[in-house]
């Protein structure tokens, strides 16, 4: 096992790659209601503060989802992408994320020549991996950059995660993250994880990122533990704004790391502007009780997010509930 | 260095000590103004709850400190303590804190035959070793159990710890405290502590604890890092209360640890009944952006605990009033 010693820890790893993933993450609290200036602001702000790569939302089929009950970051059509950032001529990359079962990618993702997108970041359970592979084939094809996001894989049988590894090994996939959907993952776990996917990219050339839940405090925590052994592609959102108990938060990470392209100050000033607001007129997320206990017993969080909805604080009633579903 | 392996993850150490400081820490934020019934309610559920210690106050010098402007367990005389827990006739031991400088130890420390209190906990800066020895040396021969809690390590010369450390070896006392004052510590460099602590108490036959605050996120993580090496006395409070950001949650440890004598139950009952109250009453405490700036720029969190009872949020504004002052 590699482990970080203090030189390590006073210099900065060129590799890494620092994902926005605010609003895609964050659009499942407030379903993508953001307005343009926020998004406008927020572009601005990740160029400023020297993220590599902002995720602008989904791209979900325009069939299964009606366009009038969310924002247009669920659906992320070229067109509005473009509206913000024009040509983009900048160094920050812009990735969208495209969900197996819920995205009509053969038509909706259209040639990266022709598109402002640089990156398809491919959702899937691990049941649904064929798919997710045609997916990554495709958008490679259409010449992007592509990633692949194995989701829930705490409730995942070891052996299927192997499977997966190896069929992306094998495939045109640039990256593969690992994602803890429900925050139940301890910084041990993460550690014995980062080690079977970095062994696989190892073998295959490939990159490692990290998408973490804040349910029990570890979001940012496993994030740096990953980072320590390998791990370069680092996901986190402003303030960390995400379903639930939100994710690891960029001015956590952009403290910790030593490399000097990326800046804290312009983070603030976006969080003082805009999340203060979006807190003020009733979006939620954030650590909670209700959210660390669907952490603490490896479940999803939508319980959580109902009982917090209600308005509910009756901590022992919700804990019996989960304890039943067991 | 040690690391945790599967095994250790599923089974339970028996040598760890849970110390319960919601009153101590979390009385920093309400000046120690918690009603009785709060406080007989904290004691059942940490009886409840197999807690080990659970810690009242601090032991304040009543010379120095107004007995009208803070609650009684500011100073935790032995009388108030026994209106609580009578003789305490359960598993749960009972500390309070001394700091040095701040305590009549001589007189207000009686003797344990006499008192309610099992141990006495001496806070110190490095540079006040020579009295923390007096003050643990006086309630040892008195017959207290006694831990050193050296405070602000992060803002010390590694070289003085170790002679603290050193003198600490070759005295009565029975446990040392890594704290990490300012929230600044991050896993990689708790471990090195850790490992320095760990080293110190094998040759004298020590215990060694920690107590972690919240402003970066990472107490809990801290905490079960330290835990994973073999620290054994973990300080927790409940729903994370404590000065600024608060300290590692209870419910979150309890959750981790898989020794059946500590039960969760307890504890959400009472975070339920109380914790939410002392909040909606107006206690501010838990992770923010001002603290979490402090605990980057390693700053003692007073800064930033004016700051956000000014009920200021121009973060940008403190961040550079703080980079001035480094």
């Amino acid at each position: 096992m590699k482990s970080a010693n203090l030189k390590d820890l006073m210099a900065f790893r060129p590799d890494i790659k620092l994902f926005d993933a605010t609003i895609r993450d964050g659009g499942l609290v407030n379903n993508f209601g953001f307005t343009d200036e926020f998004i406008r602001d927020l572009y601005k702000t990740n160029v400023a503060a020297g993220v590599d790569y902002m995720e602008f939302g989904y791209k979900a089929s325009k069939d299964m989802f009606d366009e009038n009950e969310f924002g247009k970051w669920k659906f992320c059509k070229d067109e509005d992408i473009r509206s913000i950032v024009g040509d983009n001529d900048t160094d920050l990359k812009i990735s969208v994320m495209a969900d197996v079962g819920r995205c009509d990618y053969k038509k909706d993702i259209i040639k990266k020549a022709d598109s402002p997108i640089d990156m398809i970041r491919v959702a899937t359970y691990i049941n649904t991996m064929p798919e997710a592979l045609d997916i990554i084939e495709d958008a490679a094809s259409k010449g992007y950059e592509t990633t692949c996001n194995i989701m829930a894989i705490s409730n995942a049988q070891e052996s299927d995660v192997d499977v997966a590894l190896e069929m992306l090994g094998k495939s045109s996939v640039d990256g593969i993250y690992i994602v803890d959907s429900y925050g139940s993952l301890y910084p041990e776990q993460i550690r014995r994880i980062s080690e079977k996917y970095l062994g696989m990219a190892e073998k295959y050339n490939k990159q490692i990122g990290i998408h973490a839940h804040n349910n029990q405090q570890l979001a940012f925590a496993n994030t740096i533990e990953a980072l320590s052994l390998g791990v370069n592609m680092l996901d986190a959102t402003l303030d960390c704004m995400g379903r639930g108990a939100g994710n690891c938060a960029m001015e956590l990470l952009i403290g910790f790391l030593k490399n000097p392209k990326y800046r804290i100050y312009p983070v603030l000033r976006f969080i003082e502007t805009h999340m203060r607001k979006l807190k003020e007129d009733g979006a939620k997320w954030g650590y909670d009780i209700p959210y660390m206990l669907t952490g603490q017993l490896n479940q999803h969080p939508r319980d959580a997010i109902s009982f917090s909805e209600a308005g509910r604080t009756d901590y022992t009633e919700f804990y019996k509930l989960l304890l039943d579903k067991d």
